[in-house]
């Protein structure tokens, strides 16, 4: 038995964002790395989420490249899925446009009184791989 | 009922990175943020994972700081966790330590022929928040 590395195509990946309720963004902040966790929404080819005016923002704010990493790890049989989105993150600033993601029902990773900015990231590149088990 | 922040201290921190498997190393890969996931183990004050030579590796090779983040997220009670290290990332080439390392008995996240190098993180900073429920 054996794990190993499976490339995932675009189909999959999609369907693997839609199905977790949290992903990662990473971003440079001033020379330095930053990977925050964020609750998210796969919708229409676009991840979209809620923030307040803080540090994910800036990222927004800064048009520099973004990273959005999603995956899910099962420990007992070491088995698992990564999916990893270049792009880059803007925010929602058109009203018909806000409205609809308002109607996604999403609420941000904590309530926050001034959570109410929306993010959205549309891919540029996807790649995931899944680890599978070969052979016995 | 309200979910809100909870700045989490020092030895939280640590022991929060000690009860899960799996973490994301954060990076910049060329002008591009990469966020990768690590099966890790964290001894003595120190991220450590194995990889094989190839973009994690470059990440340390290229001395440059790197983030390194856990969490977890309850999505039926809507509560979690994350921490946040920064620092930078070295591989183990002394001997000794890598031995040391051998003798975790950790596996990497996907078993490749060449997952054969070891990398630490010393923490230079640590941050965590905890997600809880506030009042009723």
């Amino acid at each position: 038995m054996r794990h190993t590395f499976q490339e995932l195509d675009q189909t999959e990946c999609d369907y693997l964002l839609s199905s977790v309720p949290i992903g990662r963004l990473g971003f440079d902040f001033g020379g330095h790395p930053m990977v925050l966790p964020v609750a998210f929404r796969f919708v229409n080819r676009e991840i979209v989420f809620r923030t307040s005016a803080g540090v994910k923002l800036h990222a927004v704010a800064s048009n520099h490249p973004v990273a959005f990493e999603a995956d899910y790890w099962d420990e007992v049989h070491r088995t698992g899925w990564s999916v990893l989105v270049h792009g880059h993150a803007q925010e929602i600033e058109n009203w018909e446009e806000f409205q609809d993601k308002e109607r996604l029902g999403l609420l941000p990773w904590a309530d926050e009184d001034d959570s109410d900015r929306w993010v959205k990231i549309v891919p540029e590149r996807t790649t995931g791989r899944r680890i599978i088990i070969e052979g016995e």
